[in-house]
């Protein structure tokens, strides 16, 4: 019997999803699952397709032609380890283990650097796109040894999503690179949807927009800067009617988010780098406010604050500086997570190319936009760039949108309107473009009460002075 | 030779205060440190005191009575495991190693673990207050067996800060529980600093006001809610002149504020836990960005913002609303800290005791405030309650004042000054007493982009929609 191409453990619904994928770009492809029933139900799905169903750990791994590809697609985490584990015996030095998971990046770096010892290649790879992506073509982001990636490369091209005829796929960086892109990819995600929803918000409280009138205001915002998968799936949202009650679905969704810990990861990523993330952050700490549901209903009936009021006048005026200042904490969110990626490609010596990474995030996954274009177009006129805020085509936006941004955060807060993110995206334009922060205050403080010593402006050194004297 | 009541290892400069603090209680002390040096140098400037010096961990061991009682006061990390290692073949069940390193919590419930297994208790404590402290009276929060607590409570409670006679330590709860109630308290101390510095720029830039002026204000606000150590140090900080410029020493200070990772694992942890941890995670990143200095000067030639002017009228009015602003702030602050503290009891098993802690952090510490016995009510008010807002003390206080905050972020955001701290607090408290949040429209969009599902605001359940039929 002819080896197959590639083989897929895991047939859960991103596992099948993806062998159809690869089935369907004409390579041929083994599949295997720890029990048997999902296997058959999976054939069974398939049987139109050229798929091999194999029973048992020996009979999949035989089943491949050298070296072997095999793509992992089970549950992050110890099923992840126990997997590579029972594959491990029938492996020979140069077979390529893919991790498709949602997998912790320094998982990744540990069985990369477990597996090369017995001359296993790993490559962990981030995939975006959900259920759908995972069939029609998903954004792949493949991290591990260069050499393998180079054999695999044929096959993540094919299946990927494409724009513009460009596959949404490139080798990312070694070991766990893959990983981490994919994780801050959810950041900004997290970030992205927290605004949205800040702006849904002042919309809906402030200007007085109806379900109606938001798909009206999402889906014009979707033809221009803004465009792209998340306001067009807002825009959507909104026209969709409850069928029990014929209200709006939107209107009986529950308001508490839910999360996979993903954002999170980020989040604590950045406080190790020691990098700036505050929008993202605050956005999964708005998930976690969210879901205090019974303690803020609770909450709600005994503290008081301003009741929100429509604006009487000049609604066009207001949706139009929300749709800045919505773009503007946009573009300093990916600024964050950008310069995020740039602190962790330091640190961890991946050499990361920001442009591609951008090009790859623009079919495929949910965040795909696009305004990543323009991130492309920024590094490439300067690979080295700080900070997108300071790329010509940023500071641009972001200089004439301030004054939307700051009119309205003055009018959520005056009016009691939650910000957090809008709020976070302008104290950080604020603070990053400020040369002198109040800073020396806390030096001084740290110096007073621990000796901590401190800097100064006009001359070289440490110091440290005795305050009490 | 008469047998020492406790030893004390690692003669650096918190050792070293801490050993002549007992000494000066009326212990019988014995030290060691691994390099003679730093022992003969201790001895002579100890030579007044009744020290017992010791030059091998067989001698110091054998100075202690029974059970033995050492306080290791060396670098938090492999430092510390590496002492223990060395302690332990000397050692009897019974005897007590407490940690009065900056330990990171979970180092700490892993020795706990590890030493309960040949009989040794082990108690991590934070100890608050700086060199000065540790000389004349700290905060103390020990963590782990309670009955090894109590054989060393006498000489905790002696060398302690006293407040109305009460001394600042309590036992805070089994193995890692000291730890991190410590690891908050610093949390809380880089909120309360950033929330000063915003105030003091706000103060600064646009009330305009001198260094001179800023004492007189700071030294106003600490006679009233705000008396606090911060508050007093920063005071005094604005009379400092430098010796070489005749300048105010805070302006000739450098604006990069240094960290040593309390802050951050405060913040990570409140991530692990689900908690909303805003208002302190600002204040690290805002260190974070201040620490950019090279590239905010770059920035600040490129970026264009508002350039912050001076108020020209009610100059009282304004000062008032930023003591304001900045009370409330540090309410909310202090309201996520305890509700972090809460969370990490419940997840822990501590079944810490909120109003004890807030009556330790009264003395010796760095965050010491008279508004602490204000928490020390609530909890006694109502030991179960959810969140500091809903305290009637301070839930007058955040209704009343937080016009005064929306007031001073709105100017602080119009005119360009980083506000992120201030606006994170306001942001959280009116997300906090708000029923009804965005977080529907999130969980619309994860479910329509990830099938992650939701719940219904009018019924129970778990709901699936095929939003694109």
């Amino acid at each position: 019997m002819a080896k197959q191409e590639i083989g897929v453990v895991g047939l859960a619904v991103m596992g099948k999803n993806l062998a159809l994928n690869i089935e369907s770009r004409g390579f041929s492809i083994s599949v295997y699952n720890r029990s048997r029933e999902k296997t058959d139900q999976f054939l069974e799905e398939a049987k139109d397709k050229q798929v091999v169903g194999t029973y048992s750990i020996e009979e999949f791994v035989e089943s491949l032609e050298k070296p072997r590809k095999i793509l992992l697609m089970v549950k992050a985490g110890t099923p992840t380890d126990a997997t590579i584990q029972s594959l491990l015996p029938h492996l020979e030095k140069g077979d390529i283990l893919i991790d498709g998971g949602n997998t912790y990046y320094k998982d990744t770096q540990r069985r990369n650097k477990e597996l090369a010892e017995s001359g296993i290649h790993f490559i962990g790879t981030g995939v975006s796109g959900g259920e759908e992506g995972a069939l029609k073509g998903p954004s792949i982001m493949p991290g591990g040894q260069k050499e393998a990636h180079e054999l695999v490369k044929p096959i993540l091209e094919a299946i990927s999503a494409k724009v513009d005829g460009e596959p949404c796929t490139t080798y990312i960086g070694p070991d766990g690179a893959g990983h981490y892109v994919k994780m801050v990819h959810n950041g900004i995600e997290y970030g992205d949807m927290q605004l949205i929803s800040e702006s849904y918000f002042i919309l809906k409280h402030l200007v007085g927009l109806s379900s109606d009138e938001l798909h009206e205001v999402f889906s014009e915002w979707n033809k221009g800067e803004l465009d792209s998968y998340l306001i067009e799936i807002t825009a959507d949202i909104f026209t969709k009617k409850d069928d029990e009650t014929g209200k709006p679905l939107v209107d009986v969704i529950l308001d508490k988010a839910g999360q996979k810990g993903t954002g999170k990861w980020t989040s604590q990523s950045a406080l190790d780098l020691g990098v700036p993330l505050p929008i993202i952050t605050e956005s999964v700490f708005a998930r976690f406010i969210s879901s205090m549901k019974e303690e803020r209903v609770k909450a709600s009936k005994l503290l008081k604050g301003p009741e929100a009021t429509t604006v009487a006048e000049n609604k066009e005026e207001l949706i139009e500086a929300v749709r800045k200042a919505l773009f503007m904490s946009k573009i300093c969110s990916y600024a964050q997570g950008f310069a995020q990626m740039r602190a962790a490609s330091e640190e961890y010596g991946w050499d990361l190319k920001y442009g591609d990474i951008a090009m790859i995030f623009r079919g495929g996954c949910i965040i795909r936009a696009a305004f990543l274009q323009k991130i492309k177009d920024a590094y490439d006129r300067n690979p080295a760039l700080d900070n997108l805020l300071l790329d010509p085509y940023f500071k641009e936006i972001v200089e004439g949108y301030q004054g939307a941004l700051r009119k309205t955060i003055a009018l959520a807060v005056e009016q009691g309107i939650p910000v957090p993110c809008f709020s976070s995206a302008l104290a950080y334009f604020d603070s990053y473009r400020t040369a002198t922060l109040p800073a020396n205050l806390i030096q001084a403080q740290r110096d007073y009460f621990g000796a901590h010593t401190y800097e100064r402006t006009d001359k070289e050194g440490i110091f440290h002075t005795e305050w009490m004297k």
